[in-house]
């Protein structure tokens, strides 16, 4: 799959990124990238599907650009999106991503801490590497500034993330406007910036961003639908984990909105628990289940997909990166895992 | 004092920074700076001698800089530092700063996690505002580049001042090593681009950077010495705080460097012990007297302060704000708050 096509290339650059590197501090970003063990042995392959920088990569070839000239911007919006996630991990005392101990698990809190404020320094060395590839100053400042604002975007998402995991009055609005900052933003940035570094066409770049924020949208709601009702052994996610953390995702917004009577008055109580019990995750499946949620949800993903894809189709694109757009774009939003 | 000149248009840039910011994510950043309460009401005054931005303005026009060009600069270097405030307290589960309770310690350790993401992120956003005062594009640049490298550096500095917490086998030459990261850097960085906003002269753009570096270290030193030997009402630190936190402080690292005999194993067996009480503080006081710990520490910062106005000297500054970095210099290292 398109996955695959750049991955050597962002990956020799990620390395290189941290070359000469050698503060013990950065044994534990090799880690997270899965460069390493714990014990900081290399090990084969690496982490992640390198999502957002395969995005960024295609839209520059889509819009006519020469995609290596944009690896030092793919390369620095994956390790924003790795010290989110190494964060995300502090914050939500998760113990396990993908298949192996978070960061601080393993190395405590507080260094986790300074793993991710490490990787996300280390986001804006990578932004300069454009300097390398002969883009213009005003371009590299410019995709700078977008890398920027996106990031404080991705942070007020998370905010509203940990914000919401105590409150009951949320609905499907206040969710959107959550995962506009959480997911939305830095896909979008991705399609943006790759656009900006292959073409001044203000109307295309604009396009793309659009075509991004749509996915993301998608990706996150569907990513949501996993949550509850994906398969555990393929996501990586134990069963119920979302409802036990009280993550208002899609499908809760939706029941917390749409419930009524009896239904509704269960389901405040369960989310007032201390703590959520396995026979509290049956009656949600079940409250779920009567609002025809899953259906729902799915339907919404889909909806975010055709609009994506819409808005994509209007734009001047090479066909065959426009077309591994599209594939990726189904991809995130039809995945089961 | 100096640090008064500079402040209202330093208080203005900042605030400037975050105007149209209306996330509650950032209600904490405005609280952490001092300009509004817990509930968001607006308090008189603001928090913080502002200290770095004032010698980055100072070596501006020391070179003969137009400071006001350097302002975006003088704040990114605030917001660096604040964002590393935030974290450390998180870190160091600090309950109090500046006679306030820590964003954490109010918002909760997660939350306080975005508030110092997002202020790190807002560094990068003041730096861009250079280009409004006409700075040019490579110049922003550049300043930018060392920012960035500075950041680095801070928290492998970071890192290593909580590694040390668990080690015995820390001696003054590690301390240094730490320092250099969790102080000196941003200090250094702060002279070196105010000096570089403000003229082309490597040489005096390097010798100003020597400059901070040497005061970094001796302000660290001398706050290691009022962490030990200081009056608590006047640093704001409780007693004993850095000796029950077993921070390798400069006393203390050279403590287990020169201590024999009787004393180091006392010491060994104090800094091993899982609390650190009341008792154990009288005897590493005792041991810090017996080797002359105390007249050694400050006798360290005042060779520092001496080597960094030997090295600002030499340079071709103008007289009025060489005066006052030397004031500035002197009162780092000889405050006893």
């Amino acid at each position: 799959m398109v996955f695959e096509r750049y991955r050597p290339e962002i990956d020799a650059e990620l390395r290189s990124v941290l070359v000469g590197r050698e503060s013990p501090l950065y044994a534990m970003i090799r880690y997270h990238l899965g460069w390493v063990d714990e014990q900081g042995h290399p090990v084969p392959g690496s982490a992640g599907k390198c999502l957002r920088p395969t995005l960024l990569l295609l839209a520059c070839e889509a819009v006519g650009g020469a995609w290596r000239q944009a690896l030092p911007a793919a390369t620095a919006i994956e390790l924003v999106h790795n010290f989110s996630l190494i964060h995300d991990d502090i914050q939500d005392d998760d113990r396990e991503r993908r298949h192996r101990p978070t960061v601080w698990s393993i190395w405590g809190k507080p260094q986790a801490i300074n793993a991710g404020d490490s990787m996300h320094t280390l986001a804006n060395v990578a932004l300069f590497r454009l300097a390398d590839r002969g883009v213009a100053l005003e371009k590299q400042q410019h995709a700078h500034h977008l890398l920027t604002e996106t990031c404080l975007k991705l942070v007020e998402g998370q905010y509203l993330d940990i914000s919401y995991e105590s409150r009951l009055d949320i609905g499907v609005a206040d969710y959107l406007h959550m995962i506009e900052g959480k997911t939305a933003a830095l896909i979008a940035c991705s399609l943006e910036v790759g656009a900006l570094l292959g073409s001044d066409d203000e109307a295309v770049i604009k396009g793309l961003f659009n075509f991004g924020r749509l996915v993301g949208l998608g990706f996150q709601v569907r990513d949501d639908f996993l949550g509850i009702w994906g398969n555990p052994d393929k996501t990586g996610k134990p069963f119920g984990s979302d409802i036990r953390r009280k993550k208002k995702s899609f499908p809760i917004a939706y029941a917390l909105e749409k419930a009524r009577g009896k239904a509704k008055e269960e389901l405040l109580n369960i989310y007032q628990k201390e703590v959520i019990e396995d026979h509290d995750l049956d009656l949600v499946h079940g409250i779920l289940d009567a609002l025809n949620a899953q259906a729902y949800t799915q339907g919404i993903a889909q909806e975010y997909l055709e609009g994506a894809l819409k808005e994509m189709r209007r734009l001047p694109l090479m066909p065959s990166p426009a077309r591994e757009l599209e594939e990726v774009a189904r991809f995130l939003i039809e995945r089961d895992f």
